[in-house]
């Protein structure tokens, strides 16, 4: 058994769970922030896909799909391709909507399949290598990953109660 | 390597994230539910816990700590012990009330080394025997371990907004 073979599991039930709650709204729905400092769907879908996307590409030492598969022009977004998701202000979150749920359902498929190829490949001694020495402790490919991991399910959660609000069910 | 390590690191994050959570807010604050759907943060965290408690005492064949450690006791609260949480209306949600923050972080703590301690001594081999024939497909070692940990971590995630939502910051 891969050491990294549960964690798949667990990415995928974010992927899950954000799809299915994007089925249940409307475009328009989706794109709305409940109050300034909670999310819309859209938001919580986009920054999922494009942590997965942007860590994991960090980690193989390529492009991110944002780029190279084209999403940003895709998405075409009043927002520069380095935007600092993460911290986003209330105003810069609210710059993040689509037209089309497609484009959001098709980027985050790529970015978890990125993601589980790369579960997949890694080895259990690399697990252990350190990644990034910008954080005490250093951080280990191991630990970056469970936080990968950890931040999709987390926004997953996260979509539920937005759907709740905009929806009030 | 196990297969279970990183699922174990995972399940830390939730704990993490709902302990700085709660650290952030008052009791009373702790206590609020913002909206009738949006659960408290001492909801989450007890329902967290208690998923996790309920779960794995389920796959050790023993009692949950919530009984026979005595949470049921100490919590008091004005709810059977076999509530439903995961379907709880917003009246019953209402109920889970504590007048000490340290009940919900000694109960948490308690629930995740239950969970750590399975993780640690469950074998490859048995991850794959069906432990649930209820549902379709029947319902592996590995899916339910997965399931309990992407609960725990969704849940932190909507913690997180509640607290938002509670503080407005």
């Amino acid at each position: 058994m891969h050491a990294t073979q549960l964690l798949s599991a667990t990415v995928e039930r974010a992927q899950e769970r954000l799809l299915d709650t994007l089925e249940q709204m409307t475009v328009a729905e989706a794109n709305t922030m409940p109050q300034p400092l909670i999310k819309s769907v859209t938001w919580l879908v986009w920054h999922t896909a494009r942590e997965m996307d942007y860590q994991i590409a960090d980690l193989k030492g390529i492009q991110p799909l944002w780029i190279r598969a084209g999403w940003s022009q895709k998405f075409a977004l009043d927002l520069p391709d380095e935007t600092q998701d993460w911290s986003h202000s209330p105003e810069e979150a609210a710059k993040v909507i689509i037209i089309d749920k497609a484009l959001l359902i098709g980027y985050l498929a790529d970015a978890l399949q990125l993601t589980l190829d790369y579960l997949a490949e890694v080895t259990d001694e690399s697990l252990l290598e350190i990644i990034d020495e910008n954080w005490t402790p250093a951080v280990t490919r191991e630990a970056r990953l469970v936080s990968i991991v950890d931040d999709a399910v987390m926004h997953s959660g996260q979509a539920v109660y937005t759907r709740r609000m905009v929806m009030g069910k």
